[in-house]
């Protein structure tokens, strides 16, 4: 934990979370060691330049990026066997390791938890750059300023966004805003079982977006549930109470309108650009013959029109060899667009 | 129904559909009248070009487009003022319809389900090309095989992709492809509401996603919903089902692991391009700074490397200004795209 001593961060776990920040800290100049329960892993990750091999010096900070079950267990072990290094751990759950890490020594260990979505995993996959821009939860709980601050520093010499919370908010809220998500989606996607195929086809944008998560395989949820059932049984509880009042509503009607209405509200409150309100884009629905360059050709009309596209949505039709492509653009520059997109030839379905 | 009368289609309720139909089949140069029961909204269909205003003349075709609560009551009245007039209705839900026009003449009516989503509603945000590579289901039931093709030929003329189908099958359908996912997803946004703003802010592209059709107003939900309650009540057992499921397991890993994998089968049943199952396409991120023409740049670097984009997603980043652009290609020209777009410049943050 001393300034003095140049930074040695040691990263336990070799899959694409451990590999990723040890390639992102090398190449930001720290010296990095990397190491893995798989010695093959371990080796393949010091390959790819993730880091060297831990000798008999101390690390001044440990990474654990271990499965998520095993963390707990492996951040004690680190905090006893390296009685000065600063540990911190890069598991999506934060209560269970935070409490493991209490019975050793609070004061060292600081949680993380580097929100980088992918959905492929390990070492080969691993990339320097996979927490730019992302948001890097830091929880101190007990830790000292000083211990505190190195893991920030980790966090923002991979470029990733910090947001500094308590562990147990953190755990409430992940279950809610990515957790329980996850499980609804794929409830959505189940009920489809009973369907013929033909049916499922009538499927619109609206079920491909609900149920996109829908499509991972199932990974380390099992872990993350078992380490976050507190929190997820209080959102389900919530979401099956929700579905249960609209299913036995003497109005479902009314019901569902109701549960539309709070649902709305908090849509709004999920960040769009930097932090602020969703902007209330105009979307513009173009006609796109399913041909390269077409998208490109559509984009380069918007421009000439200094129309800057601020989100894309591209519709598939599963007949016909055209998709629906959606501009979504400011309410003030919608008009100039259409006008100017007409005047290319390109046919508008809703605007 | 003769073929030898010259068609006249005669619209009943002037708003987004009915108006969207009026204009896309007049603009093919059909005969049409249209009508609703807010004098001055006809007018304003009828100024927009959407059809004439109908005189003492028996129409051909009558397409409802009224609200769907009172649509099975408009249906039945149109068969029996217009005693040879072939009737369909645009309701997103079919047997409520059908049932009402057995009551009257099985043989004329034929249920249409035109499944063009759209945000915003009224005559004029009517387009002619609404329908364009869009499902539109018809639903035959007890009618002749020459109501059918006249039906049939109206979507034809709309560029619509016609669907055949029986009407209970569809409303078993669209409540687990449409009204369903509408619920949970509405489910999901309310269980943000005990969260701080700064924990939403937690949210990544995977809450976005499934909330996405939660931003809409109940607009007509409710009585869609009172008008497929049966259907809705299955689909939401089955879904509340599941959730309990994992609610109330012994080991929640298991469950869940149990539930995603069901979920993954069914979602890769969802149609992709053309009918054919999702592609796997292979997602590039890379990160773009949020300035006008920045996306043109990326698509012409893509362009350049005679890599087609087959679909887009952009992920604004909360705090910073730049968004996580991913462009998804085929897995046999992912590399060569990669190679590109770092030779032009581009940071990729996964691949």
């Amino acid at each position: 934990m001393s300034e003095t001593r140049p930074a040695h961060v040691h990263i336990l776990g070799a899959g694409l979370i451990g590999a990723s920040i040890g390639l992102g800290l090398s190449a930001d100049g720290w010296y990095c060691t990397i190491d893995d329960r798989d010695p093959d892993i371990a080796r393949l990750a010091q390959a790819l330049g993730a880091g060297g091999q831990l000798d008999q010096e101390e690390p001044t900070i440990v990474v654990v990026a271990a499965p998520p079950a095993v963390t707990p267990q492996v951040v004690q072990e680190s905090l006893t066997r390296w009685p000065s290094a600063v540990v911190t751990d890069v598991a999506s759950v934060k209560v269970p390791i935070a409490e493991a890490a209490r019975l050793v020594d609070p004061a060292r260990y600081v949680g993380s938890h580097p929100m980088a979505g992918r959905e492929i995993s390990g070492a080969t996959a691993a990339q320097g750059d996979l927490f730019k821009a992302r948001p890097w939860v830091v929880c101190a709980e007990g830790a000292t300023m000083s211990a505190v601050a190195e893991v920030r520093r980790i966090a923002e010499a991979l470029q990733a966004d910090v947001v500094e919370m308590a562990a147990g908010a953190h755990d409430v809220a992940v279950a809610r805003v990515s957790h329980v998500p996850q499980v609804a989606a794929s409830a959505v996607a189940a009920a489809l079982g009973p369907l013929h195929a033909d049916d499922v086809a009538l499927a619109g944008q609206g079920l491909r977006d609900v149920t996109r998560i829908a499509a991972s395989a199932p990974g380390m949820w099992a872990d993350i549930a078992r380490m976050n059932r507190a929190s997820i049984h209080t959102t389900l509880d919530h979401i099956i109470g929700d579905l249960e009042d609209v299913r036995e509503a003497d109005d479902i009607g009314e019901a569902l309108t109701d549960l539309i209405e709070r649902g709305r509200l908090e849509v709004e409150r999920i960040p769009g650009k930097h932090g602020g309100p969703t902007r209330d884009w105009v979307p513009i629905t173009v006609i796109v013959p399913d041909e390269p360059g077409q998208l490109l050709r559509l984009l380069s009309d918007a421009e000439s029109a200094r129309v800057n596209v601020e989100d894309i949505t591209i519709e598939h039709s599963p007949r016909q060899p055209v998709g629906l492509t959606t501009l979504h653009v400011l309410p003030e520059r919608a008009n100039e667009l259409r006008l100017t997109l007409e005047a290319n030839g390109w046919e508008i379905a809703s605007s």
